[in-house]
């Protein structure tokens, strides 16, 4: 006996669910949106919201739960956001206290959870565009303000990436097409100007020399609200662990000037 | 003495705040953002927040202020959005009881205001590709329906213009250049198929029988929201009456990919 066919983001989340997989989401279903997930009570979610609002480049909300709800019925209408994610990061007063593989017995019915746009989801179509994406890209702090709203507040996070100048045309290119995922770059060329730690990436290893004749180009990560939620010391929230998005059932290209 | 010189919304809302404009705000201050504005008691704003956000299309959030602040600090930091909209519209019960050119005495500790895109700010570019604004152009009832988020709920309400062929490429290319304000049609061609009410226009007069060779163009518009919250049937609202918007210093160009 058959089911309708499967998406494949769906397989992939029946495995996470299952255990099956545990790890990064890097190269999982490809082709579709991953999200990086925010999960907080319903007190502080208009606060995260205005903050995304107010930082869209850095936090492109993609769809908000209904509180209580654990169903991205937009995204994900099959999947379960207590278990669907392969590693959640547990947050008490702004510390990362545990990380866990299923949420369900911290599940509260005021829980508000954020998809935001990654990154990660239009690799694709740098690829396509002759821009390598698995090389030579790391995520850094700097020092460019966000604006606050309510507890939120923090430096942009960023991701990097050292290109051609051929290459940067086409990310830049690339990129603006995608407005509600990042967009454009937000700078490009000397890492200073926007006080871009090349010291201590979050991700990426250590950054080396830069060769002759790279550009590196930079764009808002969306990395920036979770590090807002953690400024903002919430006594509790729950993010996705680094690396470990949620996989919608969204094909990145719809991502495209949605 | 002459102190810095005025920008010219700075002017025109001057002019507004003491009651020398009372008139419509279309055509005033050409070149600056206009938007419309909703403003309500902060217990429904993580809601309205959230209708705009899963309704991006109709509802461009360009600006939310701190609960109580009438400074709309990011698109017009020496406004007041108590006396600087020409006229307020003032809603109880979801009905719009009386409108006001000031709402001094309305204005309470825990209001929030919210400062949407309107279409108006785009007619310069519109017209810059040879695309007349001024004529053929109203603003009509759906049967889309938009996607609700608490009390609000309702139905898309679209612009549409009456476009020639060749003017509906431009429109489209045009406005799909400004992803933040509305976007890029969301149909053209057959009104049926939107469930558009060509009988009961809510601005623009009767639509008369349409000429040979023309193409209806429909894009969604930012009176969607407000008639969201009035569905809503808030105990009170305020929003912009009809055609006065409030003038930004945002330049109409800054909107583009911001």
């Amino acid at each position: 006996m058959t089911g309708p066919a499967l998406l494949e983001s769906q397989r992939v989340r029946q495995d996470i669910r299952a255990g099956r997989i545990t790890g990064t989401s890097r190269g999982l279903a490809h082709g579709f949106v991953q999200t990086n997930l925010a999960i907080l009570p319903k007190e502080h979610a208009f606060d995260f919201l205005l903050y995304c609002q107010r930082n869209q480049r850095a936090c492109p909300v993609l769809e908000v739960t209904d509180p209580g709800s654990p169903t991205p019925r937009k995204l994900a209408p099959t999947a379960d956001l207590r278990t669907d994610c392969a590693r959640y990061a547990i947050y008490r007063d702004g510390v990362r206290t545990e990380d866990r593989t299923d949420i369900t017995d911290l599940w509260r019915d005021d829980l508000v959870t954020f998809l935001i746009g990654s990154g990660i989801s239009i690799d694709g179509a740098l690829e396509n565009a002759g821009v390598p994406t698995h090389k030579d890209r790391w995520v850094l702090r700097t020092t460019l303000p966000t604006e606050p709203a309510g507890p939120f507040r923090g430096d942009m996070i960023v991701t990097m990436r050292w290109l051609t100048a051929a290459q940067a045309i086409a990310a830049t290119q690339v990129t603006s097409r995608f407005p509600f995922n990042h967009g454009a770059p937000i700078h490009l060329g000397d890492p200073a100007i926007i006080g871009a730690d090349l010291k201590e990436p979050l991700f990426g290893g250590p950054v080396p020399p830069m060769p002759d004749g790279i550009v590196p180009v930079f764009w808002a990560c969306g990395v920036t609200p979770q590090s807002a939620a953690e400024n903002a010391k919430l006594p509790f929230f729950i993010a996705h662990a680094p690396a470990h998005s949620f996989i919608t059932d969204l094909p990145a290209q719809a991502l495209m000037n949605a």
